[in-house]
């Protein structure tokens, strides 16, 4: 119970600062975003020396390499940051905005303007800068956040969350804008789960366990997005060289994200070129394709795809290769499949681009492109917050604009209801 | 085990007719009103049929004469409803638009896009209207519904539902686009809310009850409208009769909704002349006062408010009413007893009006105007669905357009990710 009252008592100190900061203009937000920059460019021994303690602290315990490389805060790692911090900075203010605004026959006057949403509860998992781009983000956007981050990191986040709580104090904001758990005790994220009286938005980045938990635990609003089972289906009239470039790309470029290809499905006119072609320049990178009956009579040495490997998200040099018919099993596979976050067609058939465009129901749909640029930067938002496979509130990218809610504002003269 | 077998399988039915409806065109949902209107006008002599038995039961359960008016089907209503139908035909699809749309530096082409959610669950309680409202705004902006109403409207609610169903095929979609449950066993509500696989989002409408039901039951995302503990702050600044009009209007107009005022706050300098003149407005219409000390003051006949006062929604001709210092003071009770629905102040004052805009953090915020307007159609945005208090994808009312996602398209010529 004192875990939960030491939850309760920061969320309730977010929501209070919320409302100070939904209340500060532009140029303030910017400034302590300004001061975040410059304190983590000052304090960059202490950053190093707080995660000197969480690496030894991983190598005791063993971590794996890949998850101790993500733990390394370096010199460039903190410019990395500060540089994050600066970008931030330059976006523009998503708060105050008009969406739209209308007149009614009676003359009042309706607006509907962003305004925050209030206090944030963002539930992470190792990567440190994580501290960073969710406190900055909210606060660009007038939220207070209330910061929980995972255990490995304990010593990183905590110093990264202190400089930024210190620097929004220093730029006339309450410092409680930036609060942080720094208990890593499980019964801390159930806490924050139970805050709904003072966390108006929970945003989960992490894997399948935590947004699990989250889903089922809380009655607080979610953001979230679940797996990343991203398809490419190669039609009849691809261009062999683009499909190969882009199913290579979407694959190998960096195989652990969630915008990763896991399944390529090929029309069965094209494969006997595209197969060759493609499985050429993936096993140059030493990626192991797992192919439906079909596709091993034209690459007899890959191993078997089970029904196993078309649920699996693999985040990893591992690709499921499928031969189709038609579109029309393609569409069909990746709606029995798909997790929803992105699927691409490779086609020169006008008509196919239109109609995989229009059937299927992912955040993001592309046509002869990789699937890689599902993410903030690439789309040109800026940082984002995570990529959502809700349909609801945000759809793919989380950028500022999502950490934003709306609010009529009715100004009359005297009107009443008839 | 059964009712979650039925629950399951009609949320299924809807899931999969909700992939059909989402490719089909603006004319053919059109279409499929203008059957629906046909439907009602056709056969209002049968939903009067199945109405009387609602009523004869009801009236038999001894359920309160309000609640049977409420229930109550006339050939005038059923046109009201026809009549609803044709306007939500009107309005324009809110599918395929174009949020936004953009060319990256290295060429490809993002555009966002309105999209149908997909399945969404609709739970309410006795007017059997709202199956026909919900159900049109659910289909018009593509979506499939599966409709729970209230047992006292069984019969009325499930020959409505019928003929939407049949109209949905009659106009060539699947009669599946609208799914009715004909259970009144709470058993189905429990049921909808675990079908996470196949509804896209659940709609409550109905009481604190219903909605805390929901709430605490289910991991589906909802839009919901909790309680409208709405305010109305007389500055000292304020046109007396306006004041009076809009105080008038928004308890008088329609005390038992929730956009009708609860609480009246006002300014110690305007208290002497306001207070007089809006009480005798009141009791013209016999509404109950429950002044604060300095209330009965002024006007001593009133009863004495206690603190439950400033946190009852009464939806009844009860007013409490509060003398304040300022305007702080009035923000500061807003903040701690609000709903944050509604809230509205009456001022002549600039600087007043801009800060009590900026401050109050409500779905929907008045100068010198009715609270009531907080409405779908009195915003001018057609039929509502409901009006939202939650931050997340919609708040204030919600139209069409609340009942879209979107997704982003992306045509590339090849690109893929340095």
């Amino acid at each position: 119970m004192d875990i939960e009252r030491s939850v309760r008592a920061k969320a309730k100190a977010a929501k209070d600062a919320s409302r100070h900061l939904a209340l500060a203009g532009t140029a303030a937000r910017n400034r302590a975003l300004a001061q975040m920059a410059d304190a983590l460019s000052r304090n960059s021994e202490q950053i190093r020396e707080a995660n000197r303690r969480d690496m030894e602290a991983g190598e005791a315990k063993g971590l794996p390499k890949a998850m101790l490389d993500r733990l390394l805060l370096t010199d460039a790692r903190i410019e990395d940051m500060v540089a994050s911090l600066h970008a931030v900075i330059d976006l523009p203010d998503p708060l105050g905005r008009v969406r739209s605004a209308w007149q009614r026959p009676n003359g009042i006057q309706i607006s509907k303007v962003t305004v925050p949403i209030g206090a944030i509860g963002v539930i992470y998992e190792s990567r440190p800068n994580v501290t960073v781009e969710a406190g900055s983000l909210c606060l660009k956007a007038g939220n207070a956040v209330l910061l929980r981050g995972g255990s490995e990191a304990i010593h990183s986040n905590s110093a990264l969350a202190q400089l930024l709580a210190e620097s929004c104090r220093a730029a006339g904001l309450p410092a409680d804008c930036v609060q942080f758990i720094g208990v890593t005790d499980r019964a801390a994220v159930m806490a924050m789960l139970k805050m709904a009286e003072y966390l108006d938005l929970i945003v989960p980045r992490g894997g399948a366990g935590l947004i699990r938990t989250v889903a089922e635990n809380t009655t607080i609003p979610t953001l979230k997005h679940d797996r990343g089972l991203v398809h490419i289906y190669v039609d009849a009239s691809a261009d062999v060289e683009m499909a190969t470039r882009i199913v290579h790309n979407a694959k190998v470029q960096r195989p652990g994200v969630c915008n990763a290809v896991e399944t390529l499905l090929v029309h069965k006119d094209a494969a006997p070129t595209a197969v060759p072609a493609i499985f050429a320049a993936l096993h140059a990178d030493s990626v192991e394709i797992r192919g439906c009956r079909r596709t091993r009579e034209i690459a007899p040495d890959v191993k078997p795809a089970t029904d196993e490997d078309w649920d699996a998200e693999y985040l990893d040099l591992i690709l499921a290769v499928k031969i189709v018919d038609d579109m029309e099993e393609a569409i069909e596979h990746i709606r029995r499949y798909s997790s929803g976050l992105a699927e691409a067609i490779v086609t020169d058939h006008y008509s196919n681009a239109q109609r995989f465009l229009d059937v299927i129901d992912s955040a993001t749909v592309y046509v002869n492109a990789s699937t890689r640029f599902t993410d903030g930067g690439q789309f040109g938002l800026g940082a984002e917050i995570g990529i959502s496979t809700s349909k609801l509130h945000a759809r793919g990218p989380m950028a500022l604009e999502e950490l934003t809610s709306t609010k009529y504002i009715i100004r009359g003269s005297g009107q009443v209801r008839e």
